[in-house]
């Protein structure tokens, strides 16, 4: 299982990651076991403290790195998208999973620091918003991306049509109280943006206030960002005929039933007043701080590279360590060993 | 990845899930394509409606079921348990971690089925209650085990040190408000028997009180049966000194560190109290709707190839099926044609 070990007991692999710190922080690899090594910069060279290695293996294969090739550009359209492509990728799929095996990898190790750094009383954490049409792969991206690392440092939420209670407080509240603690990756499949999106598209709200909730949302973000909840917002985009087939394999195959509702076929009805919605959040939620990315999704291969990319550079982005024991550590030794005696 | 798929896609497996699921309904297995498969019985041979069939992969392996082999028997003393020991196992470490992985595609399989059936409106629930001291390894269940299935059909928790709005109210009341929806795998990491274990130990409520809890826990669980929770309970016991070697193991690595805790030294010191009152959940609070099963927890792989079997066979036990659709799946056929003209 990709996800059983992160860190490598290779030692070539181990003399690669010091190597890569001394380079990163402008210093001269040293030989290890060097009197050098040994004394300066000790920290650098134990494979312990050792930034995590960024997966390399197939990189050549993103001819534009995934956060341009999937940004939200001036003049974005998304009725002129392309949801069969693979934007900067040039690799085949077998190439994009043997990647996302790798990705998994970092993301569990990456994840564990920074669970760590929240049970060492650390807030920072990052929030995944998934959105996209029925079919689209958002539970998909949950299954095979998500479930990469350990459960223990997920916050999953999915949000429905609102219950009763969350009705009666504002669209944000049951957002505010879903937010990930720290040290978590908080997911949420739909979100905030359910109240511009099926809202607007059913006029489930006037006008005016659906007007407003762009700029609330932007700010409510900002928020976040600045109590360092870092924001990862992926708008997956199904073709009408990749989710025509789609649907119509939910309806073809029992074990699939389930997954259907009546409902579907009335949003998919709509699909032109949804692609204007999109539309609208795209052009008006696309911050400096919580950027959109937009993410072709008929090959479900490429959809889950893609999202595994974006987290994985978030998570990269904090620049990761293990927390610094707040005992001493030789004094509980001693006391360890003397229990053993 | 393990979870990706459950599903064969093979034709001769399907073609022995479909003999499977006859014989087990009592039915000569009947040669596919002929009249009488295409007539009668259909769902039976329709492969997405058949069991899933159970994962045989080195089974031979087990001399005696998991079940009876980690349960507890009349006269169990755990001060003579042998923590290293992996009782009804014969197979090798290879052997247990290749059938781990096949366990976890059975689990996921499973687990997609009562997810959907939750989703249709059904109460059922599986709950996992973990216990163990530390570095027992809890969390390496979770990671190992519970993280072979979708994370959308998890429902996790732990239980630390009580907050003070959790104090406040009756011992039970963080437990309940925890307890999985139908649909769900609810996993607790720790649980109620905190309240009778280190609340024992270290005298955090009057004697009489804890007294009582025993039962009350017991009568608790029954009701949680009684409305389809199915509770699997699973004490991991690891010796003084494979927790020695961990602990220390946590001391030397400093991208350990944060596991530990100076109360852990506390806690290990206490161990022969531990171990009474273990010793008593154990005796009073293995019950027929809700029995112990105890782990040996020495061998991170034995522990967790066991805590699967259980889990899986607890699965087993709801012969789960796909929900049957609520509406009309030709008319929907039809619209969805219809629309994609």
């Amino acid at each position: 299982m990709a996800k059983t070990k992160a860190k490598s007991e290779d030692p070539k692999k181990l003399s690669k990651k010091a190597a890569k710190a001394a380079a990163k922080s402008g210093k001269k690899a040293k030989k290890p076991g060097s009197a050098e090594d040994r004394s300066v910069d000790a920290d650098a060279a134990d494979p312990a403290l050792a930034p995590v290695p960024e997966t390399t293996a197939e990189i050549e294969d993103w001819a534009t790195p995934p956060r341009e090739a999937l940004g939200v550009v001036d003049g974005f359209q998304i009725r002129d998208f392309d949801a069969a492509a693979t934007p900067g990728w040039t690799g085949s799929r077998a190439e994009a999973e043997a990647r996302l095996a790798a990705l998994g990898e970092e993301m569990s190790e990456l994840q564990e620091r920074l669970f760590a750094e929240g049970r060492s009383g650390g807030r920072r954490a990052v929030l995944l918003v998934i959105q996209g049409l029925d079919t689209a792969g958002k539970g998909g991206i949950v299954r095979h991306v998500i479930g990469m690392v350990d459960p223990q440092g997920v916050s999953l939420r999915s949000f429905g049509v609102p219950t009763q209670e969350e009705r009666s407080h504002h669209y944000l509240w049951r957002i505010d109280r879903s937010l990930p603690p720290g040290g978590k990756i908080g997911v949420f499949d739909r979100s905030q943006y359910e109240d511009v999106l099926v809202v607007r598209v059913d006029g489930l709200a006037p006008l005016e206030e659906i007007e407003a909730r762009y700029e609330e949302i932007n700010q409510f973000e900002k928020a976040l960002v600045d109590r360092e909840t870092y924001v990862v917002k992926v708008a997956l985009v199904v073709s009408p005929q990749e989710q025509y087939q789609r649907l119509r394999e939910r309806l073809e195959r029992p074990d699939k039933h389930w997954k259907f509702s009546l409902g579907d076929l009335k949003v998919r009805a709509k699909r032109p007043a949804y692609d204007e919605a999109y539309q609208l959040v795209l052009e008006r939620t696309n911050t400096s701080w919580a950027p959109w990315y937009v993410i072709p999704a008929d090959n479900k291969w490429f959809a889950r590279l893609a999202v595994a990319e974006l987290l994985v550079q978030a998570l990269r982005d904090l620049d990761l360590t293990w927390p610094a024991a707040d005992f001493d550590v030789t004094a509980a030794m001693a006391e360890l060993d003397a229990q053993q005696q």
